[in-house]
């Protein structure tokens, strides 16, 4: 049981969630350190309120190295107007704002992971600090909650946005109804096996409508995929009414991962040569990577094979590949 | 003027360029250092020779980051078969080794960019000694040198095989024959600007038939972009009659980069939102991509707009850019 | 509630608190790691001890790189007699010896800021380890406790000495009697907003009279703040009957810092033009620095203003200031 | 008192401990981090099973940077046969497996020491984590407990097996029945002063019968080292009734380090003149070594004296010295 | 002799220096690195033109760490209008802008000291292609030439202009008019006895007229040392006739150095008592510092003594010092 | 062909090396750097002259982590009365004093291997500075040259003194002689296959009586090999009439390294188990380690064999190897 009384948050707010119309400010958490004894943690916040309405609470960069999120997020911060609004916007492009300036996924100063840093505290690291003020300040002033992901510098994705198969199923509808209210091109149906940390898993107790997406990866951006993240992201508020006008959703495809056999690991390092690409049908039993040992020329390399019949929905980046890694993620094509 | 007489490379072979047959072995350089007093940097080698012919020299990993080059070779040094080859082929899949064992451009050891140090000395860097040893006693040995790049870990290419525009207009219209026969979908004629330093200059001044490669980016590869790899390496041996068989190249689009206004480069750092993807067509005026500050929320992106029209060959990688950066590049469509 | 019962410290001591004499010796704190399997930290500690007397705890270096007190106790350490002492004197120059000797606020082994680590751990970190031998073994030994302070390397003061306002008014008035005696040419009444962990919350928790400085800053001592921590310690040490002789005391001038308001800080980062120097007068609205973006030149820098009429007290030190760091301190002057 | 009720270890073996034959196979451990989001750490391990009979739990690389066990271990689970084996082994050569590949005593993730990290904790570190599995899924499947320790880079032992002095005499005496079969050519009777956080004392706090080793150190082994290793488990094995054959010990020397007189510490850096070898006997009041400041020539070294007549068992390994090292441990030669 | 025909220069500019009006650009060093394969290093420049007349190159940052020179070169490029020049002013407030942006003395690329590169070499470190643009590029545009220094992070200084004792006696009287003219508090008349390598020496051999400042340093400015700076740079181009208005000068006091005894060396390391402050008298024989061993208490500390009668002009900044660092500077004052 | 004239050393030593009688001192090498802008390397030195008589050059530390040199050294420049000589003795117990310092083989400033730096070059690296210092001023003062080495951090030898084959005959008698009066257990008589920008060149070339040793190795001395090196440097200044008394060599056994089959080399990475120990006999074919693979149990190890009968006088020290290491030495045992 988490002990009910907590110091309070050790960080503070340059804006005022309360305040009707626009404002742009930072999330201070004081931190003082070597090359600042008093120094702070800046993290840049957009609020956009006007009225009654519902609220929806916007993140990208909960890893720091992947790029859709924020992309979508500092151009809508910067291009809202109050006057579009019903209700509530809170904007932060970038949660793990540290991992965020060093293009790392997790923290350069406590190497936190800010997606298993769930519920934070207010006397820890500066990533579970921060998680701690999601948890105690700005989730429970949300009704809605869209937290953007991508792959990140050592996976790439199939752009999908996804919500998790929840007990509630009341509030699962909800989720999902917003998944396809995103609109990306695939859908996927979640179900976390350790969900142990998580901002999703604190959203969701929260009885929180949560989605959040995987929309590429390899620690860049495409042009398409920010095109899918800033759609997204406005059809969601349409969806909630926050935003006026028409939902402009295309065609999405649904997916489901069934068990464990749709992760291939390696078991050698080495240099990877893929033999499928995201989106390719793979057979169980086909090759999916080979692995080529580098410290010479001559020998054979490791094959990986597929463990059961579907499409490539996430692969290992990186063009070597280490003992344990993950080399390929397999889904199968289910009805929405 | 250089001099004339160099001392010996510190580089032993361990196998004999002029035995029969198929042999893997590394080229040893000592490389004394604070974790192995007596240690070498190994770097693995494949020749196959199978009576008189010509020789082709086959490098990858020049830089450490770009992965179809040994993929391919890797490949090719572990299948190719003495009675195939008339002639004889050497492979080093990985060039500048260190680089390649680190994943990185340049080597960990020196920092050296292995396409900036020929012609290389004996007792200058690890990097300069590989040059060195290239430039003195493997080039010699070669008529055909085929050199594999691709983006590395901060660029990302279209898919094409490229040589230089020579004075010597005989070994100029070889090359680019090699260009052709080795199919990649798109093919590049290049003027290199400032060629100091570099590997394709050193065979070229030797009068060498040199073609290169560009074949994606991001520190990874695709199935399709290692397909393009090994069925352009297996072609060149072909078309050099090396290899028996028919060359089996698909249509190829020619590539021109008429003047420095190819190139977009960034004055301001921060978060890069791609507006065109690769192969896209641009105007002349459009935005190819914005650079959003990523101090804070609600400032003005600046917009990188094209000086030229064209369609994309090259773009910045990373989600994160830096001033100074280069952030695409753009090309014509040619006659072949 | 703190548990009762915790293992007992790992430090040992090689001096022995309770003989009479001067003893020069160590703490040692057992320190297994990579470059010395059985290796130990070593703090030095000085006890002199002179029948029977009020005990004083000296120390410096709780932040590792500040420099008054460890000069201060360096040389009292060295300097003082038996005979000169009633009771006994504990003098520890540098409580965070490893960030003393790296030079740097916190400790380069576990980034520990001591003064954030009470009550401490004897299972913890490192920093953890000290704070706990502090908390239950050399606290409950004295009655005074003076802890020197500067701005370390990257903020500096004006130097003064200070005690908190207390709950407990007589231990508040002993102590702002021992910041009289210390003669600072400033002295404050602090009062913390956040106390948690502080070696200065530790003590008033047990009832000592506890008093500290800010003496400069800038990682740096000069010859005049060297010689008001050194004429202060033997002030505090007279006044507490410890020492012989009169208390030498000059004119101090009381500051207080009523309000959040006498903080300003940075939300750009660039180059600090400072507009006042320590001990400047300024008022509310002035400009007291200016911060150039440094990506270009003939962007318009940022002002930063006075929130209310004061002198400055301390202020960022480094040419370079990052967003979020405190750029001035203002404070006013007040009846003693 | 320690929590009942944890959650499941996050790591998954891919061999079944209750299956018949060898399988060679990792644990693996999941470890999301920034050069791999869904990378993992595999920890080698065999299990060679036939019939009923005891298991016993084979451990090197506890601490990364000791080699005999290592050696013994991986080439005992090349060679070892089902049918040699009556009842179980399972052989884990490199506990702290980041440690040992690179040839650390802790971590290179998290600094953690496997040996002061019992009992884990499945939500900890790495290096927590692999404690909490031996500790929940290993130990409770073995009877007889084998973990080979050396002195790693900065220490260097006489080669010994030891067991500890246990409450429980029955236990005890198996244990010393085990290292006599060992076979070593020095044993010690151990009784720890600080055992929290030891594997040895999570074992021994189930029952189990735990014997340990020290076999040389430096990082390093040697031919004779690595012989003592491989016929020492052999031994044990043998006695255990689980291989087959006599035991084949040698003589052995039993040891005692009777109290803290045994240890002498640096109280000065420097360079380090030994004057006494492993297995010298030295006498009270004798030079040990001598420490040489370094920053000068022509200053007085620091001699190190015996505090006590004995053997010299271990002593500090590199050339230089830290203030706080442990230089030498003797023992006294005692009946069997 | 240094060869005539060297490569051009890699470094490009975006600002046309015969062009009319106020520009701001920057000078292009293209730098492929790991990070940035088609990379550049962007340094501010700004040129300022106005009919005819001479041209100042004024330059700051040629040390990473010093501050009164870019603080003073930023505000002067962002408010400096064409109409107030007559002739040219061309402003690079960070010429060693890796540096300036690490905040270190040397570039964080190479380690290169900028004031030991000259006269550079195009195909050189980072640091030499820089050197070698001023030298081929910059310094031919300019008569005169105002180099900003001060102490950097681990010196600090008494506030003063300087020129050098030159061969050219015309030469040399023209520089120490505009000593003069800059108006320092104090002015120093320089004999360098190694002067190999700097940009004073690059200018002087070319003709120019060359002044250059200590300004302070610790690795900050103050608002006094700022504003004398700020003064001297716009007395320095009235003086020179660019600028329009008198030079308002204040009093300068003119020191010398007269031979080696005003250095004052460590041969230990430890912490520094500082026992004058800069500006202070002293005489042959005193104590300028102390340094205390810091591995125990109690061990006496070692006595820098002044060699010669003088005042305080510069001394070591950090708390601590290193065996073989400069302690203190002594200057004698003499007549203008 | 070198160039005659260089400028002249940056260094200045502390010493007078024509002066009578015991001085203690350094060679200060300025050195500025991010630390220290007016910093030095002090490298301690000791002469000691009486009269006329021949001088020696004694030195240790040309690798940093080898250490029977320095023992020896620092001990000799303590306790070496100038009536003990009969000429001059020069000491400097850490040539390559930065590495010292480090504990490295080569320099942590510019990863200079001293022994691969001469003739150096005053305005090069330091390690360079430091070398030409002893090319230019300290070789020529000397008659007799002795340099102690050892294997280091990664290589353990049999302890032997050596001095090479050379051109001039009557120069290498005189070697070998003072070879049999240094009187190690083992000598050799070397011939270098590469000697360019050794130390021992610069020594010979110049006609100096040049020796040197392999005295252990590891990163430590033993008592054992700190008694040869004392004893054989108080051997060499008897031999050479510098101190008085008889030479004191006991037997030694002469090796001699025949030719490259000498070395066995690593072309694997991974655990190495040694099967024969530094003096042990092996027959060519003979396995003289394995080397494990460490990414998984169960896989072969490769063996590596002695290609040439003989004893083992030299083998890769640390528990881990790398492809490219050398692994073992052997050699043959000579008439003297």
């Amino acid at each position: 049981m988490r002990e009910i009384n907590l110091r309070p948050s050790p960080i503070s707010s340059t804006v005022d969630f309360s305040a009707e119309g626009v404002q742009h400010g930072f999330l201070r958490l004081p931190h003082s350190r070597d090359d600042s004894a008093w120094g702070s943690v800046m993290i840049p916040v957009t609020v956009v309120k006007n009225g009654e309405g519902p609220t929806a609470l916007l993140t990208g960069g909960n890893h720091g190295d992947e790029y859709e999120g924020p992309i979508a997020l500092f151009d809508l911060a910067r291009t809202l107007k109050a006057d579009d609004v019903t209700g509530r916007v809170i904007i932060v492009p970038a949660m793990n704002y540290p991992a965020f300036l060093a293009g790392t996924r997790t923290s350069p100063i406590d190497k936190g992971n800010m997606n298993r840093s769930f519920p934070g505290a207010p006397d820890g690291t500066v990533t579970q600090k921060i998680a701690d003020y999601f948890q105690r300040t700005l989730l429970p002033l949300a009704e809605i909650v869209l937290d953007f992901h991508s792959g990140g510098k050592t996976l790439d994705f199939l752009p999908f946005c996804a919500a998790h198969v929840l007990p509630d199923k009341a509030q699962e509808e909800k989720s999902f109804e917003l998944v396809r209210a995103f609109g990306a091109p695939w859908s996927m149906k979640m179900l976390e096996i350790d969900a142990v940390g998580m901002y999703d898993t604190a959203a969701e107790e929260m009885g929180k409508v949560f989605i959040t997406t995987e929309l590429g990866g390899g620690g860049t951006a495409t042009a398409r995929s920010a095109r899918i993240a800033k759609a997204g992201v406005s059809n969601v508020l349409k969806a909630a009414g926050i935003l006026k006008g028409a939902v402009e959703s295309g065609e999405t495809t649904w997916l489901d991962m069934p068990d464990g056999n749709c992760f291939c690991f390696a078991e050698n390092g080495g240099l990877v040569e893929p033999f499928v690409d995201l989106g390719d049908q793979v057979r169980s039993g086909e090759i999916v990577a080979r692995i080529y040992p580098i410290g010479r020329t001559g020998d054979e390399p490791l094959n990986i094979r597929a463990k059961m019949d579907g499409i490539l929905v996430a692969r290992h980046f990186p063009g070597l590949v280490k003992s344990g890694d993950c080399v390929s993620v397999l889904a199968t094509i289910v009805a929405a």
